[in-house]
């Protein structure tokens, strides 16, 4: 099949608990492409930088099977930055700077030859701009994913909403599904959501796993134990990746098959915090996914 | 088998988003007792009030198979009193008041019958008292299990550290386990407590569920997704009768019963938060437990 995946390519320097980096290669659509390329080798990119992103990222994107034709570098602008500092709670961060730059004016362009792509993975990125892109696809895509987060609900809720009508599944973090559902507990709020487009809701609860919903099923997925996390930036986007690489390289879009491609998200988003940025995502080897299955498999075992 | 419960008998008065209560009977051998009562029918208390507690709430425990022999009533003392207020996020609480009254002088004494009780369950309390109740055992229990809390780390870490030594079972939840091992992930921190003297550690992580660990094994339960959780007061000891009531009824302490126990125990606990105190486990069926069972099993199946 075909993934096209839109989000942010991006700078991001971060500061955690374990250490500091400098201005690095990241963005929603960085991560996820790299976590599904795991899966399948055709990933389609719909994004924008500056012409001060280095050629070689895009060259490393490439040799993972990432389409950059949609990819526009914009002359003499300069690639959006976002700079954070998460606290000893690594649960909490204080985003240092945010520059827009390319992004302020971004609009989308779905080259032809991704018109027909299978999934769509809408990364996080302002509702309206996910919307535009999702209105350009030639034929509705087989499965539409969309990751979103509480700025949007905070600044656009129409919008979000709006585009949320259109969407297979929505991924979001437990605080964001009570924002979005004004519901106090999970369950009425996944129910709740659950009426608004998404057929599959999937609540993201970082060290504590992740949640799938449908209307009449639930999985709960827990999150690996790991010695320890360096860096959590991008952890939701690589989940987003391992999820929709493992649907796309199965074609199977029934609950039980969402169950195993969250575990396979997980998985990803596993790996993604063990180092800082995307270091760790390039270094992955099949045997180590299958190494987490297998952990995952026993943690969550018991013969009732 | 048999168990015997150590742990307050007290009174509560409690506050939460959803409601408040005047002084209301709890205290963790309450919980601890009435969640075993579902599974076992042979219970023996040791705790302490005053004579300004209840005779029918006495009666009430003897009806749920409880033997009170152990219960001393100080004659002109008041029963030890607890009143809280929870936050709108419902896992932080501020204690509005605390009268220690009987328990300022709470010297244990276990009675003659109940010295070779199979199981012993030493509920949160300063750890020097668990650890008078312990070594008033004729013969070792074939299972100890201690429940704890961060006031007693801050407090008498070293008497805590000396009970430990001898016990098989450690509940706690994740913020006291980092604080007892003085590690920063679960995974450390459960490594190291695993060498101070528990053979097993549970973690208790409220809403986001209950993790097991062997020095082998890791074993996770997710909680149930609730309508409503209107008092969480009571959760975690509801979990260790739960908990130590079935392992009592199955005679069976190996990691894959533990597991099952671990089950039962999130079972209990989610009913206790269901109501006020601990009204709603006066209700339980036994078809609802294993509805609920179902209900577990379902949400953490998966073919991988």
């Amino acid at each position: 099949m075909s993934i096209l995946v839109v989000g942010t390519v991006a700078f991001d320097a971060i500061e955690t608990p374990h250490g500091k980096t400098d201005k690095i290669v990241g963005g929603a659509a960085t991560y996820i492409c790299l976590s599904s390329s795991f899966y399948t080798k055709s990933l389609n990119l719909v994004s924008v930088v500056g012409d001060d992103f280095p050629e070689d990222s895009i060259k490393m994107l490439k040799k993972k099977n990432v389409d950059t034709r949609g990819l526009q570098i914009k002359k003499g602008e300069k690639t959006f930055f976002w700079s954070g500092k998460y606290r000893e709670d690594m649960n909490i961060r204080d985003t240092i700077e945010t520059q827009l730059n390319v992004l302020e004016t971004f609009d989308p362009t779905v080259p032809e030859e991704f018109k027909e792509s299978k999934i769509l993975m809408l990364g996080n990125l302002m509702p309206s701009v996910q919307k535009r892109v999702l209105d350009q696809m030639r034929k509705r895509p087989k499965l539409i994913v969309l990751d979103t987060m509480n700025f949007w609900m905070d600044n656009c809720m129409g919008d979000l909403k709006q585009a949320l009508k259109e969407v297979d599944v929505l991924t979001i973090n437990d605080e964001e599904a009570k924002q979005l559902s004004e519901e106090g507990s999970l369950i009425r709020a996944s129910r709740k959501i659950l009426t608004m487009g998404p057929k599959f809701l999937i609540i993201k609860k970082g060290e504590h796993g992740a949640v799938l919903f449908s209307k009449q099923k639930t999985f709960y997925c827990p999150a690996l134990p790991l010695e320890r996390v360096l860096d959590p930036t991008g952890a939701g986007d690589s989940f987003a990746g391992g999820f929709v690489g493992y649907l796309d390289k199965t074609e199977d879009f029934s609950f039980e098959n969402m169950k195993r491609a969250v575990v396979h998200g997980s998985i990803t988003a596993s790996f993604c915090v063990e180092s800082f940025g995307t270091e760790r995502l390039h270094q992955i080897k099949e045997e180590q996914i299958n190494y987490r299955k297998e952990e995952i498999k026993e943690i969550i075992s018991v013969d009732l």
